[in-house]
């Protein structure tokens, strides 16, 4: 946690509404930090459903092995998370640690340890003493409520400046359910899969295969679309869970994807998750601007979001925009360096709505006055039209500034 | 050119043999810089054999074009380099610009416009203006000597804070041949062919095509093994020129790649063009840090490479060595994203002489005193071992410091 929170931060936070058949709870369990919650349990009274995407990191960390593995039966009870240590590269010795926290959780909880999931986050390497657990589960379980969804978004932060939290609602056949979720993260970031953490519920009532794919098409858009510095993490791990508490006001089960009555949720569910990986760009380590880069006309929707995030992750355009720079000349250098189909004589580029290049060469209305006006804004949007296709995306990033380079310099220590 | 040199910078100069058939001047042009000279020209008063790579960008500059044109009949006159614009993204002004230095360079020489290389280094995307040129080219061919290596080096700089010299001696068939090279670039470095600008002359008697060979095989081990900040030029040109001069000594000419003579000389170019692409990671924009990344054990050679370079190009390892931070967890996560083949449980990493970690967790022996001592260091050794097969790469690097956000964050103004 950082004392200075992201100048890109939301102004306020919104109400998060209960979910109905999800308690939870924070505690200090001292895994690394003094003086803040660092455990979070999720609650499930009633088993929920359960659908999961993580990293696509070879080396991932023991608690998305352990998930990976209870997620084929779609039933969860109950969720711990704990922040300031990733359990990762941590061989065995991982292992075991995750094993024996979800023996606990489950004894706690009176259910089967394929019942319970796990994340973990914080510094790669260093064994978790998962000891640090046995003795909070059991006062967390008794403890949960239903309404703490700030607090839990807290106790899962680690460079983050602030907590993330979203909610939505939306119909199913005439019944209001509610979506709710939290995210964390904020250096380690170019998702493949999945953000570093995020746990999203819902009241409604979907079976977990259906759940599953709402999610992995869900990611696409949002925490797939979005990169701080390149880099993922080993602990990257999504997971959405629906209690099917709706169910007593008569939401009638979803038992196929293709239900007429799941399209509001859908789109309420995207635009959430959406939400949360914005959330993540806008706490971007050293973060003092929000990146929107639009990619239309290029081969493929994969061809425009391939040039979307070589743009995004550049150094030299990041540091650009640091500088309110309207170096074009960057994004040119990025669209050519991202191996996909690019006609150097058919691109143009905008900053905001200022066109800045067009076929090929220097806008022949050039403005550096507009161009750089534009650069001075908070959130700045910047398109490129490739001129060959149909194909478009559009992700988020954010600009590389001394501040990512003090905070990364000596994270460990 | 920046005030402050970099502290991996060569401690002195070698001293640089003049090559027989070639000619070399420097000229102030005021293309960009004030003060300081921007134009070199490179002189073969007898036709030299010439090879070439160029970047791979999608969107190259205009000189890029012009240079792949005129490398297919193999035979150089001239080269005309400037520095302060990259001619890059400029449209067809670029293209008639690129025109008219040619004309003038090849009426001054006397010889065909298709005799003429050019390259051209600085902004992207602001209009060059050749007749600059048109002034200075007569008076450089009159003027032009074999002795100014470092001069034509510090002509082509732009945020270089040294000029990069290198030269090896080899022998064909009993006869001694001269190799030299120039080289400039600290930024936008992750060649995907070449560097930004690279120039090498022999005196040997060597066919185009043979050359072309040679060259293609030599920048894998060099300008395309290395990274600043992954981001890959528009203009990335390396030439390799041979005049054949030491055919006086009784040198025979080389018409194959597979001739036996060869074998010297392939090694010291070879050696003369990793020293070059070195010497340009050693004045990677605010570096403080020279890292060598040593991949071995993965499946082939390229995965070798590819899991190199996410090493090399990740921002969380590069500030964790700029802050001195034996943060091998980050390596792991390099590995984990590289989407190479890697078995988690396999992993062995090594800062140094130092194994910090083995069978997928921390070394049992680990010491965080030895693996800080040679973060230290001026100079770090990282060796990965994935453990799976036979391939191995060496890829390097430069650290990632708030300086480069100073230089990049307002470059072009």
């Amino acid at each position: 946690m950082s004392a200075s929170v992201s100048p890109l931060a939301p102004k306020s936070f919104v109400d998060m509404p209960a979910i109905r058949g999800l308690r939870m709870a924070t505690a200090s369990a001292g895994i690394k930090y003094k003086n803040r919650t660092d455990v979070l349990m999720m609650v499930f009274d009633q088993p929920a459903a359960v659908a999961g995407v993580f990293t696509r990191s070879k080396c991932p960390s023991a608690p998305v092995d352990f998930c990976r593995a209870n997620l084929a039966a779609g039933v969860a009870r109950g969720v711990v998370v704990n922040s300031g240590n990733a359990n990762a590269f941590t061989g065995k010795k991982g292992a075991a640690s995750t094993q024996l926290t979800g023996k606990s959780a489950a004894e706690a909880l009176g259910c089967s340890e394929s019942e319970i999931f796990l994340a973990s986050t914080g510094v790669i390497g260093e064994p978790l003493d998962a000891t640090k657990f046995s003795g909070v589960l059991g006062h967390m379980v008794e403890t949960a409520t239903g309404d703490t969804w700030l607090d839990a978004a807290r106790a899962i932060m680690t460079t983050d400046t602030y907590p993330k939290v979203a909610t939505r609602s939306a119909k199913i056949g005439g019944v209001t359910v509610t979506i709710n979720g939290i995210a964390k993260g904020a250096g380690m970031i170019a998702p493949d899969m999945a953000t570093m953490l995020s746990f999203v519920v819902t009241d409604a009532d979907i079976a977990a295969p259906v759940l599953q794919s709402l999610l992995s098409k869900g990611v696409d858009a949002s925490f797939n679309a979005i990169t701080v510095d390149s880099d993922t993490s080993t602990s990257d791990t999504l997971l959405l869970f629906a209690t099917g508490a709706a169910g007593v006001d008569g939401q009638a089960p979803i038992e196929s994807e293709t239900d007429a009555g799941l399209e509001d949720f859908k789109a309420a569910l995207n635009d959430l998750l959406q939400d949360l990986a914005l959330q993540v760009v806008r706490d971007g380590e050293g973060a003092r601007k929000m990146v929107e880069i639009t990619v239309t006309g290029a081969e493929s929707d994969l061809a425009a979001k391939k040039i979307g995030l070589s743009i995004a992750n550049s150094p030299l355009v990041k540091t650009a925009v640091a500088g309110e720079d309207a170096n074009w000349g960057r994004i040119v250098m990025a669209v050519g360096k991202s191996g996909e189909m690019a006609d150097r004589d058919r691109l143009a580029i905008w900053f905001g709505d200022v066109r800045v290049a067009v076929n090929g060469e220097r806008d022949p209305d050039y403005s550096e006055a507009a161009a750089s006006a534009v650069m001075k804004r908070e959130d700045i949007a910047v398109k490129v039209d490739i001129g060959l296709g149909q194909g478009k995306f559009t992700v988020w990033t954010c600009d590389l500034t001394k501040e990512y380079i003090t905070i990364n310099g000596d994270y460990r220590s």
